[in-house]
């Protein structure tokens, strides 16, 4: 199983320095800042909507193995991530992250879709998430 | 604090469909596909890199903030994030985030930076975790 890689990288201080953010197969590189990461209407990136990519690709790849396993096939699926920074104390966490996924899967009914075990049409929450990484 | 979205789309099986992941900046935009997450040497991406990316630029942006604090001001700041994921029982899970950080900040001695709260300079490793969403 590859080990993936992804890399940042910043120059100058928070207020007016800046960063870029990579990853590993060379499929997007781009600029991330303070602003961007804390004000509407940027066009850069931030490490919030990225961890939103992340969930809303893995939720969506994990609804169509379960359906290719019961031979579906769906024609469509797509899954909308909202991820909420807040100021949490002294420090910011994400608090919750929402995803949200609607489907079109000819051949089968409600019931069989909502029964798959990550419930797809659910919106599925995080209590708490906290982007901060701890030491061991 | 604003919201950040994200959103991913597939259309068709695992194994022949794909999809494609996007995020609310318009930053990026592009494919991932069964190959892209669980083969070598794709050129597409997957949740892990993206995730990486999303540690990577916080846990940087937080040591500059820190050293900002300080009235330090990072000539250069730059993390590796490598994310492994791998088989547990019947899913896939995160087992491991690695985050490895170098700084050249001009006026601070080792012994400073070492103590900063985020302790940069050290691998940082998360036991496990996982990117199944589980719902409450």
């Amino acid at each position: 199983m590859p080990t993936r890689k992804a890399e940042a990288e910043w120059k100058g201080n928070l207020a007016e320095g800046g960063g870029a953010l990579k990853v590993g197969s060379g499929a997007f590189e781009g600029p991330y800042t303070f602003k961007s990461r804390f004000e509407e209407g940027q066009s850069a990136t931030n490490p919030e909507e990225l961890l939103g990519a992340a969930h809303a690709g893995c939720f969506t790849m994990a609804v169509v193995a379960q359906l290719s396993q019961q031979r579906l096939t769906p024609t469509r699926i797509r899954t909308q991530a909202k991820v909420k920074l807040e100021k949490v104390g002294e420090a910011f966490s994400i608090t919750r992250i929402d995803l949200e996924t609607e489907a079109e899967v000819p051949g089968v009914d409600e019931a069989t879709f909502q029964n798959t075990r990550l419930m797809p049409n659910r919106i599925v929450r995080y209590r708490k998430l906290s982007l901060r990484p701890k030491s061991i």
